[in-house]
């Protein structure tokens, strides 16, 4: 097997992968041939792939998310590396290979990370806020066991919203500790809504986002997850104007911290502010590590990241 | 009785007048005095005035909201007129003078303003919608009979924001003839629902607003208003995920058009950026008009106008 | 005959179309061969079109705005449909095509644009005013039979210009009728100066502009109508100092609102307000108009609309 | 004489000053007196001034921009010096004082100031332009003599128009000899335009703008200097199309640089960009210097400036 | 003893208090009287308060950072509380107050903030980083006992700066913990530089900022800062190109995250993107507790807070 | 010999051209084959060039930065000329060229700008002052002779850095004289050191830029040239607290005038606020120079400068 982030050029190698893109192009020449214009990954990479002269068969054959086993040979188009290929087929059952192999993911299990999710919101004691963090985990549950954080700004991966939402919580504990003023209840709830309805603003598959939703682009998941909470109050017999309905739904709505990043209001209560303060030091710092990650050991500087400030990152060795 | 607007410095005079704002002062003299400092006004403006020298009783017999007889003497402190208070006293039933006659108002009477609203809400077709929106009108109707649209803005004063929304219905219907693409039932609706849960955000006596509620600041009047929408599809069985409530909580959640401005998602159906531009035209030449009210004849600029890039608008005679 | 919007993939067809942009390209291959990258149109639509192996003769007799008849192929080239031509000729006085049947225009003719425009001139009782408007129309009459009002931004069309003008002349007339503080002389006359040198910024032959002109690039539209209507006043004999010259002079050089658009001064007189935001909720619709008839009827998004805060805009089926 | 530089707190002293600001306001005792708020100056500087228990004579005597005789107690009032006037009488033809005598003004006379902008005006050679240029000065020639260059930015005294003309002219010629692709004639054409209507836009008296005109603020000085060149070319047979009218307007409209500050268009030719900076380094170098010389010789810093970025300037001593 | 914080409107009083600040003031009355405009506090808050008719003695007898038993009257002025000064007399030896006593101060001893510091400080592995490190905190080891962390903004008392050092080191720790790429000698060494200029940028008394130095002003902070690191490396013989000097700089360089912030280059290596933010979280969420804490008990809104978007922050009750 | 800017379409041309960059590509054609995608340059300009069918000892042969012998036709490619490589070769000793007569350097030759500079130094009369500049220039003195001022933005040519030292010389001299307030010493010595570190922020091989070093992005060249400040004090027994070093250093801190644009401080001494403005009038003349020059003689106007709010220059002739 040859991992993707062991190809050197001139390389001649077969090993299986999945097909994140495909799309059918046809060449400059006259008359026109298709080929298959490809992007194979496994866990550890992703290079570009050309098909040459694909039969009509092979265009109805091979489709985005699939498996495949090729044999190709590494070469060089303007000083990066892509794959011809020389042969192709898809995945059979026979091959023992699956799907949950060949992409990035969570550094912990889903399952542990949905564990630890749901014994944070089990510490919540005010029973109102655990009624309404319950009703709406439970619309997402399954989807958190795979779903992304984000299309590619940060923890864009199997399982990255959980992730998320786990190391925001042990943040959180922490800071709590540090600043008794704040309520670790309400801070604990609103870190698990605060995201909650991603899931529903995006469709993703494999911890890969394809586009977002027609109610994500009108409505947004901040907007959704505040309906999510009226929604539980109301199934669930809580006041809707009660304290507990305001904080939570404050907490949602404030957590980009400005219009421009999409909240209609600012955080006004000092739980909220926290919450912002841990999330974007979450995704901040999550950037930075899978940008050191995806980048070869022998560069030194990562691409430019769009979140941090367009900057690209250093490698310093010390 | 002596009119505010027809007051000039020098005059004496007698007549019944509005607190709209009091408060306790000390002079800077020693020993200090308590004297009220008072805002009167009536239906035509209002001036500041000084009743010198109050006494205990004073202190606890006039308050702001309240009505009085004033014999006064106008003066001009800093090249304003202001009205030193000779003797000032509560007015009661045989004065046969009413609150509502002294304060500034929409040109239409309340009743009428929403004779017209609840038309134009029975003229949709649309079952579902008219659901909606009966059920959000229902929640304030008693308070549009005299809310304000806004603490200063615009139309700030009594009935102000039915009368809004009258003219925005007005050019809703002239605008839906004009490009028939655009849907007259959901423009309707998002018309009637857009600052539909101001009278929560604020609190407002006789058309003033004193301030904002919690509610108010930490959710605002447009999370609050997608809320009540959620709420009213629950209670009356409507689908939360139809295509009328996601329009419908679109047109409110977008009708500031930007994050900056409050609303975090933009117009992106066509009805949504129709209600936009209707509200901002209606409001910004609503400015101006109340400007050229408030300015007295002779002057040629009005003050600035924070809603207008802080422009004064000059009074041209043509 | 085969319209554009109606051809599919595979398709095999003959027909008339304008040549829209012609340039002559050379293939990858070696030794290169020269080729004509075309975009054929209709009045319904337009689409890329290739001419292999072009010969001497072929590059010297195809040219843009040129009408030809095309046997062509319809084919798929990165998910988009594109010509191959087949064979090409140019149409002759026996075709009996006309090139104005084949482009975008405003869904009124241009002659009864022209009509309702000189009404309205001809409405302002304002004898001043109405001999600067006079002037000034009269410099581009003849343009506004054809010129659009923007190179893609809005009213990108044949006429389009006289149209915005008509659809803002009715939307004056209704709101001075909502607000009798209005001037609808002013009004009138603002609306129909405030683009009128549009003609004398672009260079557009049937609808399309092809660039900015140099006197458009260094001085742009607003100060050039501001300059006219200076040479107005100072051949009809009008006081250069008169309120009526002022206000003309304000009302064109304020509607683009502020500095950034390119207005040097912001609205200060009530007119000047009203027409900036006539001016753009009419621009704002027209774009969402635009933007609906040119997305095909199978598609729910159109693209991204840079006036519209590159939202693009949802067909919600209700 | 005592002039206001040299007074000391404690200091009892005579003078001639002129009333720069005057202003009747009332104690706040009971009843209220009234007083005479003053500012006072001459040459070197200004000082807060009361006149206690001011009689209607008083009132009706004193007024802005007269000159007058005081004699007076320097005290400190808030940290900062105030004079407390004992006496106060109208200067008379027999004190042998003038108006001039006590403003701030150029350094160099104006009559000096003008000659020198005529001679740069007669050095150019090209006479369409020769012709314009002349043109416009004619128009505010006299106001040259003293009209200052801005309200409060910078060269805010009598005659800084002209000087800071004169300023830009030296640095001009300068310039166009380090860059021989520069026009020396388009240069010195676009220096003496491109603030010569601010006569017109501000009303001035010894070099102190008291207000903006009307015309002032609806048109701004860009525009009607813009003007001012149609006018000068329609009445001297100029093609109106020709590039030299069109070069002029170009470099008076965007000198400003930007939408932001007022420049409906950007420079795009040299001597535009040359122009801008130019204005923008002798305006900013002023501002210093005037910042400079009206900071007491003890203080390091002096007080922020607007179009400094807001901050203060330190005197260092090397 | 009369804490500040318990004063109440009509009490009579006596206490111990340090004058924050003071200002000698006149009287509007003829002839105006002198008298002392003071704010006097304790550790528990703040109040203003008058000394009416002070005489000549008194005005040589108190100043800022003096300790003073005052007996008193607590008033209502403008709706907010105000001392009437009875009597007050310098506090002598025998009294048997200090200070240090009547300011806010970190709660935790500064003697304790330094030894953790240098605990930290010692906890850096890397020879030449300690190096630097220490030498920078022996240039301000003094200062650090007592210096704020800012004028206004946040940790604005007594050991601020230490305080704010010691919890971020807290942060920093638990960061290095759960993201095992980030280098905790260099984040450490970062924590302890970033702000260690700020004792020469601002004269601080007691834990109160004064003003900017000259220096603070001309080069800031963090500019200074950076100088540190060059001299410390020359006079330790470190290689000035050393990849450590380098690290070090860049951290204290880019702390500030923008530009529009004070920052000359934006972070682009892991600790110094972990640094910002661990910055930011830290002095938000002290700037709530300290808008808490400076709340009467019986308030539900702090004042608005510069640094938190302006806005006012809520006491929830839960 | 055929210089670059003397080329035409279907020109055969034999001449010797610097290669400035070379990619090897591959064809679309199957098999793809191996072409050199080169631009050629010499003093007048540049053109892209292919090399097609390259062979092995090819790929091997040609390197940016290398001489080479052409036989070559132009063809037009997309509208612009492009060059067809026929035959090429290295250039040999024989051949008698040297790369220096193939770029684009500054009009004075590098021995006279550095003859200027150190005159200029050694004009400068404070001792302290001269040592420190004496210092900074000797660490770049080599460079200065070939160093361009910037990537691209201006005087990105050979000695372009010490061109526009010389030409601010100029003007700064000049500008001292206008205003005797300026200490000539100090601008002398900010004019040289502003962008003394710029030679070890970039790497820069005959006048072009090819990246930013690792110091250069993370310490930036202005922070850099403050530590200098520093060394060269240390290393001379100047007091790193004397107003001289504090003077130099705000100097070059501040000269980009805002944190936007990478000055940590804003200009707050007089000479700081001219070192900006004539940086900056230089730097966007030069701007408009160099696009003048590398603009074909047939064409009115420039491409789109960056630095000049992205306006293209228009060549008017009058």
């Amino acid at each position: 097997m040859s991992l993707i982030k062991t190809l050197n050029s001139q390389d001649e190698f077969v090993g299986f992968y999945l097909i994140k893109e495909l799309e059918i192009k046809q060449t400059n020449s006259t008359p026109a041939k298709d080929y298959l214009d490809i992007v194979l990954c496994d866990a550890t990479g992703q290079l570009p792939a050309k098909y040459w002269d694909a039969s009509t068969t092979d265009k109805e054959t091979f489709f985005p998310m699939g498996l495949v086993r090729v044999q190709g040979l590494v070469q060089t188009y303007r000083e990066k590396l892509q794959i011809k290929i020389i042969k192709i087929r898809k995945a059979t059952d026979d091959d023992g290979v699956f799907l949950t192999d060949f992409i990035r993911s969570a550094p912990i299990r889903p399952v542990d990370l949905i564990y630890t999710i749901k014994q944070a919101m089990d510490s919540i004691q005010d029973k109102e806020m655990h009624t309404i963090v319950s009703f709406c985990v439970k619309k997402v549950e399954e989807r958190l066991m795979h779903y992304p954080a984000a299309k590619t700004h940060h923890h864009a991966y199997f399982a990255g919203l959980a992730y998320h939402m786990v190391r925001m919580l042990e943040l959180g504990d922490f800071i709590c500790k540090q600043r008794p003023f704040l309520n670790p209840d309400l801070l604990t709830a609103g870190i698990i809504l605060h995201d909650i309805a991603k899931p529903e603003e995006m469709t993703a598959q494999l911890g890969i986002v394809s586009e977002y939703s027609v109610h994500g682009k009108l409505l947004g998941h901040i907007s959704m997850a505040s309906n999510w909470i009226t929604e539980a109050a109301i199934l669930s017999n809580i006041d809707l104007n009660s304290d507990r309905v305001l904080a939570l739904q404050h907490m949602v709505l404030s957590h980009h911290n400005s219009g421009e990043w999409g909240s209609p209001v600012q955080p006004q209560i000092p739980e909220a502010i926290a919450l912002h303060h841990i999330d974007t030091i979450d995704a901040k710092l999550q950037m930075v590590e899978d940008a050191l990650d995806t980048t070869p050991e022998a560069e030194n500087w990562t691409q430019s990241i769009r979140g941090l400030e367009n900057k690209a990152i250093y490698r310093m060795k010390l």
